[in-house]
């Protein structure tokens, strides 16, 4: 007997969609709650999908040759390569990420805070989240040490620990663990026998190209999967593709086996149009790495203009170094929000500046924080322009900052956060 | 603690695999195993897809409105109209189902034969399948009767089925369940509270359209969920599209909310541009109604012809009424051939038919059938050409029969199966 699993909507996707209704219904609404990169896809990658609309076959179930010879050619440039049999494509790297969990059996660490959908995947899958604080200011990877303990503390409990998720760089913090944190955790999780299952789907999003993110894989080879996908560096979340490279060991083949027989049971093989398309990307032409470091240096400029409006409204926020997302901690003005609006966590601070201002945004909790965490998540992927005119101005732009539409957006947030910090009550407006 | 799943590779993908390989080696080999669709994608079709590459936001988790529009029109000229708003569109039926049982949870009573993935599904969601054997000559649907003893059975022992699978028109059988039945099974669902998973994939592919499959859910209203999909009427299963129709009911609200929360988690959304070329099929303009006449004729016209040989070696064969298969039964020559050729079984029949002759089916343990069980299952849909070219002849041919590829397919069957009843042992060939 089993019982249903609770289950909730995806924070980010729920309030997406809520957004968009109260946009078509006219309201002046900022969508910070996600984080769907507002791009135009590059045309050379559109017009690859729709030469390859007359692909209709199932292929195989991991994805075709070309595909995964691409990913693999991907992974080598960047010291991680790989055999392209060990590579998985399916549709989007969350049902990889959910296949994974499946495939593995057993419980999972997570990071504090995390991706929405890494807890809620890992129920869904029938095992239980172990949460495990970040290194404050490094997030996406469980501190090593606290994993250790909890690891231990959970086998001491009868519970089974086979994984630790890690994000690298972080969503939703914007930051990069260290490779010292890095090289920890990976010998934390050989020590404790645990697979690391490592989401680098915002890799290419490291603003300083000079240091990119260490990849558990580089220190605990035999043990770590790497997920990654094209949604966050070429915006084509509504593709559905994501990769999944597998480590070259035994842990590494029998997983394969296991995820293929998964995805074969769950999804067949993703999309085959779409993965035409993806080869090419994967294949990293001259444009498309133009397209992805041109998309960079835009989450870059827009974050920083927001990260600013934040700490000048006095909240707390760990240099941001890569994606498209801030993590800023009201705690320094906790007293402030308390008095004069009664905002006492992030959730309340979520509904406050979406409700008063229409920015959207999503609370701490959303990503498995304490509900009394004064922390919210805001995106920047969505400010970039309504139409392909006004994107594509922005990703060519030399000042993204002077376009109206992007100026109007950094300035309603700017005055949203003005009125959140402010000293006295007053007045309330009639809107609630 | 959780225990890993035991988790099988799909039988049909796992086949088509490995008859691919052999055919890349230049084995003269036939593809029987799977039931994709060997047809080349309409051209009308294929140029919406490509004019939606440019699409790439997720939109909606249960799919765009409209898709959704499009699809509840489908079902509304199928006398099974419904608000879009409990339309459900995903990756494929496949992702659907198993996502739907997830939402439902408990256990669930799934039809003996039945497709490969049912069971296998309902283990990956933590279910336990519960086997109950069809009606003889009416595959797809549990008997009525038999499901009412199984499912007290299964609560007595402290077990907890939730909910009904059945296929109509059926795979494996190429049968369709007779309203009678249909009746009975939906009355039986109501009485014992379960909700009724209709997977209705093949529904346009009834040979005699004056006399379509009868749906559950004209029977239990408030507790039928229907699933279909384009993969096989447009031979577009790499696309990777399925929707479902949920109940206007109490329960089908509730279990809509739930389906959609878990979609949310799994999959985000349905292939932004495959959903327009979706909603276009949906709409069923002439072109699209008309191509999926013509493969309906082409599975007819090609499965009798094989049904033929079948009978004439004496297997039993229950009328095929809809799809690409054929489920014949070689009880009628057990001695026979476990005397010349020492085959026992399903497995043993369809390795007999693989190794020695080249024709790739599956044996009856594939769709929860006893291991002893002397029955296969074919498909004829891979069997209507190699190039597009060859494709488009099949489908358009007034006698296909008297193409070459066809005609050399068919007399292969033939010749295999009259080595296989031949009476006397005689000098086995080299090959093994």
């Amino acid at each position: 007997m089993r019982e249903s699993t609770p289950v909730s909507m995806s924070a980010t996707l729920a309030a997406d969609e809520a957004l968009a209704r109260r946009r078509r219904a006219g309201e002046k609404v900022l969508s910070m709650a996600s984080g769907e990169i507002g791009l135009t896809v590059h045309p050379a990658l559109r017009e690859r999908l729709a030469a390859a609309a007359g692909e209709s076959a199932y292929g195989p179930v991991a994805g075709g040759h070309a595909l995964r010879a691409a990913v693999a050619g991907y992974w080598g440039r960047r010291g991680l390569g790989i055999d392209p049999g060990l590579i998985v494509a399916g549709p989007g790297s969350k049902p990889l990420l959910f296949a994974l969990l499946l495939a593995l059996g057993g419980d999972v660490v997570v990071p504090v805070p995390s991706w929405v959908s890494y807890a809620a995947q890992a129920r869904l899958a029938g095992a239980r989240p172990i949460p495990v604080p970040i290194v404050p200011g490094q997030g996406g990877v469980p501190d090593p040490d606290r994993l250790r303990a909890a690891v231990a503390e959970a086998r001491a409990a009868g519970r089974d620990p086979r994984s630790v998720v890690v994000t690298v760089p972080d969503n939703p913090t914007g930051t990069v663990a260290s490779p010292g944190t890095v090289r920890r955790l990976a010998a934390a999780a050989r020590e404790l026998d645990l697979v690391v299952v490592s989401d680098e789907i915002y890799r290419d999003l490291v603003y300083d190209t000079s240091a990119p993110a260490e990849s558990p894989a580089l220190h605990a080879a035999e043990r770590t999967v790497i997920t990654t996908g094209l949604t966050k560096s070429l915006a084509v979340g509504g593709w559905r593709t994501g990769v999944a490279r597998l480590p070259d060991s035994d842990i590494g083949r029998a997983l394969h086996t296991r995820l293929v027989s998964v995805a074969s049971q769950i999804w067949s093989s993703p999309p085959a149009p779409v993965q035409t398309a993806a080869a090419y990307a994967f294949g990293e032409p001259p444009e498309i790495t133009e397209y992805v470091a041109a998309g960079r240096r835009l989450h870059e400029t827009v974050v920083r203009a927001v990260a600013d409006r934040f700490t000048a409204a006095g909240a707390a926020l760990a240099p941001v170094r890569a994606t498209c997302y801030l993590y800023p901690d009201f705690e320094p003005v906790r007293d402030r929000l308390a008095r004069v609006h009664g905002v006492h966590d992030g959730d309340g601070l979520a509904r406050f500046l979406s409700e008063r201002h229409g920015v959207g945004v999503l609370p701490a909790s959303a990503f498995g924080e304490p509900g009394s965490a004064l922390r919210i998540r805001a995106a920047t992927s969505r400010l970039y322009g309504d139409t392909d005119e006004q994107r594509t101005a922005a990703l060519t732009a030399a000042e993204p900052l002077e376009l109206p539409w992007i100026r109007g957006a950094v300035e309603q947030v700017g005055e949203a956060l003005s009125d959140l910090v402010r000293t006295a009550t007053g007045a309330l407006s009639p809107q609630s």
